[in-house]
């Protein structure tokens, strides 16, 4: 690793499995503190309010403050702010709080998160009639589906993209694997995209888009890894045992 | 017009505009049934059956038979039969009976139409499993909105994209401008493509969706026309007043 100054970590996959963390994940995230470098937390989450996810981590002993958990819709919400837009939000009621205190009123910028069934075909009508007349469309997320108790539902990607058809524009993507929230990170860290790692167990999303953004990045074989994943990176990125392999091999390095 | 054997005529914009026949519409029509050549008449239309659309067709005076009005619904419906599809519907209820009498059970196909309040979440979670698992994917068309009301409105291009995002496929077009609908006409007629001429209002959906489809094609100034239009189509195709202009042409082109 060259010149490293600077490390994000997925979440999922990476420390923790549902509710229980990883192997060795608390050790890593302490030796991490204990190097001279900047840490922030990376997640593209989709219905788990930022407060929320941050008491999930605490209880499974994973100490992360408030400052270094980085969301997908926290990073929407700061796109938000810094340009004074006034959101029309389709998004799940659960991460309302995370978009709380925003002016909602004469929406100017169209947000899409993972709605579930709140997508209705009513909201979706006026997110077009908003494009239509100027308002960008952001994208918290870009995800095709993912599993549910009732099979596979559709995520937050395939209203995006029908939303872009129907207003003949293209949405600014924010969560991985765009390269708007890790530049995003390296912006709170005051480091620039080549001086950061990006440690994931989602070949595309933490890895391919870290490096995209031109970032550093590492795959673990935690999580959804599978063997396959690796034959996509080439020489683009090293793959580690898991999240402790890599905090052996960047001591190593400093 | 070169060797004309068959003509493909639109109906709204080029024959009636709401319920009213356009000047000189039923003549032009009566005078094309005097001549030598075969007669259909197309239309995308989205959430009227074929019967009552017919029947509209009638009560204007518009003496239309059920063979020869060939709706994208329809087409779909043929397409489905042609394969033995048992289609699983993403449409308006008012469409239902174009499809009545089709087997529903374990289906292995996904219609989408213009389907309005009717795409909910949960009926697109359905489609997006049956794709997952190998059905084709068929649009009945795919414009991307109208005007309601109460705004614009999303049109099912908006659905079909945001499904064939998720899925990870294409969508067979069925209706114009796609070529299959001009193709099954042509099919009807017994006549190559390069024989038959589409008359239309629509640049895009009618008049270059059938040149594509290897049609002749003629412009009418009436309807949704507007002079932009006819720059685009350079000399790809003629440009007439209204339907009778093109009737007077074709008869001294025979």
């Amino acid at each position: 690793m060259a010149s490293v100054q600077g490390c994000l970590l997925d979440l999922s996959g990476v420390l923790h499995v549902g509710s229980a963390p990883l192997p060795g994940a608390r050790e890593a995230v302490s030796r991490l503190r204990r190097l001279p470098i900047g840490l922030r937390f990376l997640t593209n989450t989709s219905r788990t309010p930022h407060a929320l996810l941050l008491a999930q981590m605490n209880q499974m002993g994973l100490d992360i403050t408030a400052g270094e958990l980085l969301t997908a819709p926290l990073a929407t919400r700061l796109v938000l702010e810094h340009r004074g837009l006034r959101p029309y939000l389709l998004i799940h009621p659960h991460l309302r709080p995370d978009f709380a205190g925003l002016p909602r009123h004469r929406p100017n910028a169209v947000v899409v998160g993972d709605a579930g069934p709140y997508f209705s075909y009513q909201r979706l009508n006026c997110a077009l009639r908003l494009l239509m007349e100027g308002a960008p469309l952001l994208a918290i997320a870009q995800n095709r589906y993912f599993m549910a108790a009732d099979g596979l539902n559709l995520d937050a990607g395939a209203f995006v993209a029908g939303l872009e058809y129907a207003a003949g524009l293209r949405a600014e993507v924010i969560g991985k694997p765009a390269a708007a929230m890790f530049h995003a990170a390296c912006a709170q860290l005051g480091l620039s995209p080549d001086q950061v790692v990006m440690v994931g167990d989602d070949v595309e999303a933490d890895v391919l888009g870290a490096l995209d953004a031109g970032l550093q990045a590492a795959l673990v074989r935690t999580g959804k890894f599978r063997e396959t994943d690796a034959d996509q990176l080439g020489n683009g990125a090293p793959v580690y045992a898991d999240v402790m392999d890599f905090v052996d091999h960047l001591e190593a390095s400093l």
